[in-house]
């Protein structure tokens, strides 16, 4: 080993669900939307004044801060934005996870959390979900340097009461409690939004890449007091004063003004999801109650992996995870109708092929 | 102070140039490009299908990554993409200067430098640039963690000859050399991009910012080894899997595949830049031989300071640093023929009202 080679810093990356490029798939593994975004993105976009591209972005992205604390019913100095939901909490492991205590997250959840600890150095431990991977909010009592919860979880799908996550926060008053919610707008239980005026120590992230369709264009947001939004401000302008490129302020904007298409794409979803839980339960899954664009199901007879594989055959892609507990379950992306149609077909062969 | 308040990393972040919001000023505060990107840039994102934006952009950015391998005559394993030369520089930063020993740099250069070493808690030491603002390659001689050079350097806009980055690199074998070359398109001298296959502990960053008119776009891209290339994507992936957002990627294939567009855009400001130092010498200005888009002079009378403020009462913005040394200096962005002109004409003004 070169001397220069021990000063690199090594980790072990996240590794993000597969982007394959097979023609005519049906791709139901990162949990992307299968509706467009906002008319006014693409309409945006094809006006773009390019000249403009020249000069620097707002560093403060004021533009599109401004709408979303209209949108709820925020303060400006409530909401930090970022590009896409990662960067943000990224950003908030190293501003607000400084403790010699261990930061608390369940053991099954976002698999990026221990990522981030791992690169920052940041003491974790995880705490056990219970046999129907819901939170023991006991397990949320002791002493800890930060707590991060994702609410719906991922890869469960399972929403956890508001009156849960309040009565965490209530026994944390002394560290931060970040309560992801990039899945909450498929959830039939409000955001935890209106525990930010009760609590100071309450960070909630939310992103554009589900329920507003626009994963490719990066963005994510956190809402919490104005002094720990001041404090996310100040380590991005110690990282990287422009984030956001002109594109995705602008085109952020449009999505979040078009509320009546936000709840429409939501609806579509959600809608499809109902129809297709049936179909999954008709077939041998079962699966916790979803409140994503996910559903988290195990079969009673066939193993995950092997109905991973057989889809995979078939160009149809969802995922696996080759983790403890959990690793007789596939999470499926909800799609279209006519997507889920073709899936619901093609387990239906694989399971009468099973047997 | 509340118990939480003590886990928030603390920072003193990087002040970017200010974005003024006034009709018909002169902007030449922030080294921004006065053309536009190549017509391709424009056409790409005009054409887009807005559609695809529900999908997440290709974490390994391969279609740029791939047409910059191929301008610079590397290969794909030698090339790094981020959000801006920012966040390839933090990020390099927090890869590569794992050391207890200082990096060092010279004490008047890029000011971001300071602030990521104070974010990632990386011990540094400044080396005194001479008298003439120039490197004194003995300074580098010594035990590092890690050596950073801005070439051309900033504000100074000095350019120093391969001979001596080859020479400081030579002499550090057993550490990470980053150079950092946002303005090299700029220099009558070559990049170091050539020194790459002779020092396997060498980092070039280079940016769509400045020569590619892309500040608003957030491209930037660091080359070296495939070792460390992939160090620094195992570290990208760690904080945040999709940086760049499918504008992005699109728009910056269009800008470096399109040559000679970018040549054309050189020259014009190289052109522009020595017919504005003929002026600014005849108006009692003394500068270092500028090799970037910007000029950083000093007046034999009057105090800089005075100047900036008499400039900015005409709407024209220009850069000042209120810093040990350099508080005589202004940095002046070379804008096009006219704009410097108006420049040029208001400066006339402020010396005559001066006497």
């Amino acid at each position: 080993m070169k001397e220069w080679e021990k000063n690199i810093r090594r980790v072990i990356p996240y590794v993000p669900g597969e982007q394959p490029a097979v023609e005519k798939m049906v791709k139901l593994n990162t949990n992307e939307n299968p509706y467009p975004p906002a008319p006014g993105v693409a309409r945006v976009l094809h006006e773009l004044n390019a000249d403009t591209l020249r000069f620097y972005p707002d560093p403060t992205i004021s533009l599109l801060v401004e709408e979303l604390a209209r949108f709820y019913g925020l303060g400006r100095d409530q909401v930090f934005v970022g590009v896409g939901s990662d960067d943000v909490l990224a950003t908030a492991f190293l501003t607000f996870f400084n403790s010699e205590l261990p930061v608390l997250f369940p053991d099954i959840t976002y698999s990026f959390y221990p990522v981030w600890c791992q690169l920052y150095r940041i003491p974790y431990k995880t705490q056990p979900l219970d046999e129907n991977f819901r939170i023991v909010r006991e397990d949320y009592y002791r002493e800890n340097g930060g707590i991060i919860l994702a609410n719906p979880n991922a890869p469960t799908s399972i929403y956890e009461k508001l009156e849960l996550i309040d009565d965490i926060v209530s026994h944390n008053k002394d560290s931060i409690v970040i309560v992801d919610e990039a899945y909450i707008d498929f959830a039939d239980g409000p955001s935890a939004i209106e525990l930010i005026r009760k609590h100071d120590n309450l960070v909630i992230v939310q992103t554009f890449s589900k329920a507003r369709s626009m994963a490719g264009m990066r963005i994510g947001y956190a809402m919490g007091n104005p002094e720990l939004i001041k404090a996310l401000n100040d380590v991005k302008y110690s990282i990287n004063s422009y984030t956001l490129n002109q594109t995705a302020i602008l085109a952020g904007v449009e999505a979040v003004k078009d509320e009546a298409y936000f709840r429409e794409n939501i609806k579509r979803i959600v809608d499809t999801r109902e129809r297709f839980e049936e179909s999954l339960r008709a077939l041998g899954f079962s699966f916790p109650k979803p409140a994503a664009n996910f559903v988290f199901a195990t079969h009673r007879e066939i193993p995950a992996i092997s109905i991973f594989k057989a889809l995979r055959e078939n160009n149809i892609f969802v995922r696996y995870f080759d983790m403890p507990r959990i690793d007789n379950y596939l999470r499926i992306t909800i799609g279209t109708d006519e997507e889920m149609d073709i899936l619901t077909s093609s387990l239906r062969r694989i399971i009468e092929n099973y047997k």
